[in-house]
């Protein structure tokens, strides 16, 4: 790989973490972001490219296992009713998943979070607010079983 | 797997393609999703299963595989500016992979398919009808390369 392809001059993904630092290795790293939805979490591939297929195989497998690791994690410790994978990367072409725990009372739920908020009756919102409170007191479990999933790689 | 697993009675996916069956083996299928994308296309497991993390790694494996080989050949037959994937099932639960090709001068560009439709000048418009167009003229090739490039699975 030439120094071009592992850095683009402007890109925010080669410049900057992308999200709180959660994790890294040499390949990629794994940061939260700061959202709506609790424990929404990227895996954000080190080198600048743009799509899978740009990955050997081996480097496609080592990424979707971290976003799979993640998915697991988000499932056992905030109880997310569905997990949406993503890989957009339209206004940044620097490889990086989304990885998005949702729940059915959620503001968005069951569209994409790319989405409108549907409007809500004031009891959903009532609702969903102490789903929140209750998943922000889960995050410290949730950074710490990532840890725990992500160090083999 | 149970018969339980392999099936379930309210799910669309189960009951249906989802789409134009393009290529199909026995643990996925490929469609085309009649779209203002041309080439959008959907991987769809067999078995009624909602999450990546409830496959196998070897399960796993193959879906990507399969997902990436759609991928190359929208970059190759296509000419995509860029590629999106997306697993979301929010809606149907049973394992999708959304493979949308997409353009700078497509409706959507750079939000995702997801989100409202950006308003347009005439020109851009105009300027997306003739690609859609020629991008149509390309299909039949588009599709001709899928089976070639999904066959050894």
């Amino acid at each position: 790989m030439t120094a071009l392809e592992m850095q683009s001059s402007d890109c925010v993904l080669c410049d900057e973490d992308g999200g709180r630092l959660l994790w890294r290795n040499d390949s990629l790293r794994v940061v939260a972001v700061d959202d709506e939805l609790p424990g929404y979490t990227r895996v954000i591939r080190r080198s600048h490219q743009p799509e899978m297929t740009d990955l050997s195989t081996r480097e496609q497998h080592e990424l979707m296992l971290a976003v799979f690791l993640v998915e697991g994690v988000q499932r056992q410790i905030l109880q997310a009713h569905k997990v949406n994978l993503a890989s957009l990367g339209n206004m940044t072409p620097h490889l990086h998943w989304h990885i998005v725990p949702r729940w059915r009372d959620d503001p968005w739920f069951p569209d994409s979070i790319w989405a409108s908020r549907r409007p809500a009756a004031e009891s959903a919102v009532t609702a969903w607010q102490t789903r929140r409170a209750a998943l922000a007191d889960l995050l410290p479990a949730y950074e710490a079983a990532l840890h725990a999933a992500l160090r083999p790689l």
